[in-house]
């Protein structure tokens, strides 16, 4: 199997998810914009979401059990606060994209950056493939429940919710700002 | 300028900053690990930190003011309540590497990957030089304040930061994971 062949397949793959409803609509022109580009495709990504969890503490991908999640605004109401130690999160967007060559892998890396990707870069090259993570930096972990105890008052919540609504937007915008610099590059 | 000359001036540089107190001493054995790699210099680094800061949203680095940070865990009366929106991040340790070329530097990001600094890669590449940064998974972003209201009681304090204070300690292990990998890997 060459890069083409790889691209092809992993194209007819995004179709199928696609139509089977597994690719948030936020990402899917920015998917689009990327595999127009001879010399990439993506093979994994997620717009950027909220999401309700139950961890000892943050970031801990593997002891985490997801309680919620959403790739939109949210209302407080939608929060179900269970469990003892529960956080929300603000997830930032990120995309996994597979590169023809090490010029084009730094290309799109730059490029990236300038619409806000600011972390992520080359992690791998293997075969024929550069493979690439890019991420937005719009993040926030905030503890609703530890230990068992309320930590946020009840009253408070609809603030905490509203900054992580304009976190997810903001980052959102990320998504359309480099959608429209790749299609301006053509 | 050639990457040993490139390299040469680096160190000079490190062991200035060193000697004036600027560099976070638990990082100081891990830097000395990757430069004592023939393939491989440090140019900036964070060993993880809690940072005290007035933003209305996290991660706008050019937005918000830092009122207080430190390299260790903290004690809740360090902690001074004040302003109209303040957030309390703990960030994880960042690494600025510079490879001779992509063959180490993809082989060093391998290494810090398994030693559990997930996020990151080469984001440049320019003349002699191959840009590396990584960076752990160990984040944390709560609002104390918001809007001048405060979003977590008095009491629960001493929560947030026992928890702030273990996600430090476990983003210091990991400098040293990969302080012992490098030198085991020689």
């Amino acid at each position: 199997m060459d890069w083409f062949e790889a691209k092809r397949r992993a194209l007819t793959m995004l179709e199928e998810h696609i139509r089977a409803g597994r690719v948030d609509e936020d990402v899917l022109d920015l998917l689009r914009a990327i595999n127009s580009r001879e010399d990439l495709f993506t093979t994994s990504s997620c717009s950027g979401r909220i999401q309700l969890y139950e961890a000892e503490l943050p970031g801990m991908k593997f002891e985490l059990r997801t309680v919620g999640k959403w790739h939109r605004p949210i209302d407080v109401e939608e929060l179900v606060l269970n469990g003892d130690n529960l956080w929300m999160a603000v997830l930032p967007p990120i995309l996994h994209v597979s590169a023809r060559d090490m010029r084009s892998a730094l290309s799109f890396i730059s490029l990236a950056r300038r619409a806000g990707f600011k972390r992520g870069g080359i992690n791998s090259a293997k075969d024929f493939k550069v493979n690439v993570e890019i991420q937005g930096t719009e993040r926030m972990d905030v503890p609703l429940i530890l230990d068992g105890r309320r930590v946020v008052p009840e009253d408070v919540l609809p603030e905490i919710v509203d900054r992580a609504n304009r976190l997810l937007v903001r980052s959102k915008m990320r998504i359309r700002k480099l959608t429209e610099m790749l299609l301006e590059n053509l």
